[in-house]
């Protein structure tokens, strides 16, 4: 494969995590030593960026705010949630595409998100292929919500898992003080797929967990987490559950939507709130006084302080690699993570078809699951434990981290 | 001042925090050594566990276990919110208390906890003093709102604040990401005063806070918050507000409470949640239409694993001075701290008298908050940044806290 100079440019997508910014650095870090690599631009709200001409020359910012990225969270460039039409129903901003890519030179694209991104950055790819100009296109994978299609697991998911069960073993010490009966509702991101949600089970693997875990997977009955609810207060007085903001039943109906009905049942009113506000009202209504439902909110998806430095150094590597793989003349392609079999930890780095890997859902194994649904078997703990080892430590200044600050110096026109 | 021979009795009261085991292991690891102490005993849910003789004998604990009590949050012990009678009223329980103390030949008995815990120290110093039973009785202080009085903090405060600080950050990242506007409400706990809550002006102070932080300390005006929030919200398109759950307007109607009344003009139904959601739903309807509330909850109470290692120190010599203290012959005190003038931080241990701690609350001084109220000043900063410093790092394992595992073993009867 020839050399291909040319500019290189790299964008952030869809909602945040821990470390998209460790892969913004992998990308950016190693783009910039790369001698074909003529600029490297940062575009500003991902896509949106691009077809506004609205990015950064990532050359003049300071090295070490750069690695400082490998431990800031949230998306530093700006992110966006734009879907691209088919090219085939509207082909306007895939024009306006090709036009700044002429118009800057740009040969190296880089994309970091999840499943919409993945589809974005197929469909970019596609298309330049069809009107034959080149320019090397590479994924790099990113969700909290660990849904990716292929690879072992996603960059940000073992972060947010790793908060989660700390954060969970904590509420655990702090449901338990009071000698009076205490339920304790948590709620846990994740539309589709389980995968955050189950990451409290590892909590309860270290003997500080939730009793129950109700995933998108398993349709949710009310009448049955009652029952489990009720049959563990019974028993201990004390009740922790972690419930998705996924969970619905088998009709498709969302908890956080079945408030509004059930309340008006009780209470003559709709009730408004998320999954955990919702369910401890009707748990208190039906089981105990005391009852608090608690969101982990933004917080899970932000949390850098207590970031795995397993999914910092391999969501650092996967920007790396996308950008190795890509002068080495792969392109169409996401990068993703292979686990070798045995009883050590080891990841290897695949590549996957952006086809392949636009718009499927990876969930959680039925097997994975107890039989009663309530709850995770040892398989999933095999799986995730090993992905939140390590502690990033963000650098701290005045006992507060210390973030990135980029200059964000906009590209000449 | 003559020895006093006799078995010692710990106990933990009121909400938990992140450092109280902290104090608790300086109260037992210091009692263990004294030779006139010949038991110490760790009561089960406080001033209840003691008046149903139900106490555990901390020497058989695993030397191992007690040390991990620095860094594992929550009450080990138990907690209690139990309320004695004034003996005048009602002299049962302390009848009952002295019937214990001579049935276990208890000489010192420590009380950890907030105000009301040192109403109840109290009461039981003085009833001990009046019945001539020769008892030492010392409180050491713990509350996350920082209210005791006479003390310059109160152990817990500092790990709170650091995590409400750092939390704050992570979410100003995250609330920044998208080209569109947004406005996060923040709440913080703190009914009366509003130290907590302020305490996210640290991370204004480090470039990432909140731009409005409203404190129980300043009535709060619908009208201001909705025009403070639009000015901000104009300007910049992103507003970061954090708000106390004490808020409450002139006439003492928290927001908490208001949200019924204001929901029911707009919906024609009540609005059920805490004051981040009723702000939240509030501002949605009248500013923009991208909002989150956002609640710390307990979290901000038991995150040990980003507690302030200058707290979880001050919070274990409290302990340890506490039983020093009552060796030496000393009596009906409460240990606090006392920070010296100058530009390094340092803080001795003094002692206040329990009756003059008993029941007063210590309030965020008016010329700390800024003119509009909506704001904290230099001061604060100056005030609360050495208390976060430094890191107490819980011991892992499986790259998740390990905490505290007592074996509570029962003192016999």
């Amino acid at each position: 494969m020839s050399e291909l100079v040319g500019a290189a440019i790299f964008g952030q997508s869809g909602g945040p995590t821990s470390v998209i910014n460790a892969s913004a650095a992998g990308v950016i870090q190693e783009a910039l030593k790369q001698s074909c690599i003529t600029k490297v631009y940062g575009a500003a709200h991902g896509i949106k960026g691009i077809l506004d001409e609205m990015f950064y020359d990532m050359s003049q910012e300071d090295p070490k705010e750069l690695d400082l990225l490998k431990t800031t969270p949230s998306s530093a460039l700006g992110s966006v949630r734009y879907k691209l039409k088919s090219a085939e129903e509207d082909e306007t901003d895939y024009k306006r595409l090709v036009e700044v890519f002429k118009k800057y030179n740009i040969k190296y694209f880089f994309y970091n998100g999840g499943n919409d991104s993945m589809d974005t950055c197929n469909k970019v790819s596609k298309y330049m292929q069809k009107v034959g100009y080149e320019c090397r296109v590479m994924g790099v994978p990113k969700t909290i919500d660990n849904d990716l299609y292929g690879t072992d697991h996603c960059p940000g998911f073992a972060s947010a898992a790793k908060y989660i069960a700390t954060s969970t073993m904590e509420v655990y010490h702090d449901a338990r003080v009071y000698d009076t009966g205490m339920i304790t509702v948590l709620e846990v991101m994740g539309r589709n797929a389980g995968w955050l949600t189950a990451s409290a089970a590892l909590a309860a693997y270290k003997g500080n967990g939730p009793d129950l875990i109700y995933l998108p997977e398993i349709p949710f009955s009310m009448e049955q987490f009652l029952e489990d609810t009720n049959k563990v207060y019974k028993e201990t007085g004390k009740v922790i559950i972690a419930v998705s903001e996924g969970c619905r039943d088998a009709k498709g109906t969302y908890v956080a939507e079945m408030g509004a009905n059930l309340a008006k049942d009780s209470f003559g009113h709709a009730q408004l709130g998320g999954t955990a506000s919702i369910l401890a009202n009707i748990v208190k209504e039906k089981i105990a006084k005391k009852v608090r439902g608690i969101e982990f909110s933004l917080l899970q998806r932000a949390a850098a302080h207590v970031a795995s430095l397993t999914d910092v150094n391999e969501a650092y590597l996967a920007g790396q690699m996308a950008v190795k793989y890509a002068i080495e003349g792969k392109t169409d392609y996401m990068v993703a993570f292979e686990r070798e079999a045995g009883p050590v930890y080891k990841c290897n780095i695949k590549l996957l078809n952006l086809t392949d890997v636009a718009n499927t859902e990876k969930k959680i194994p039925r097997e994975w699951i107890n039989k009663e649904g309530n709850g995770l078997n040892k398989e999933f703990i095999d799986y995730a434990l090993p992905l939140i080892q390590g502690e990033s430590c963000p650098p701290l200044e005045d006992g507060l981290p210390r973030f990135a600050k980029l200059k964000k110096v906009l590209a000449t026109k």
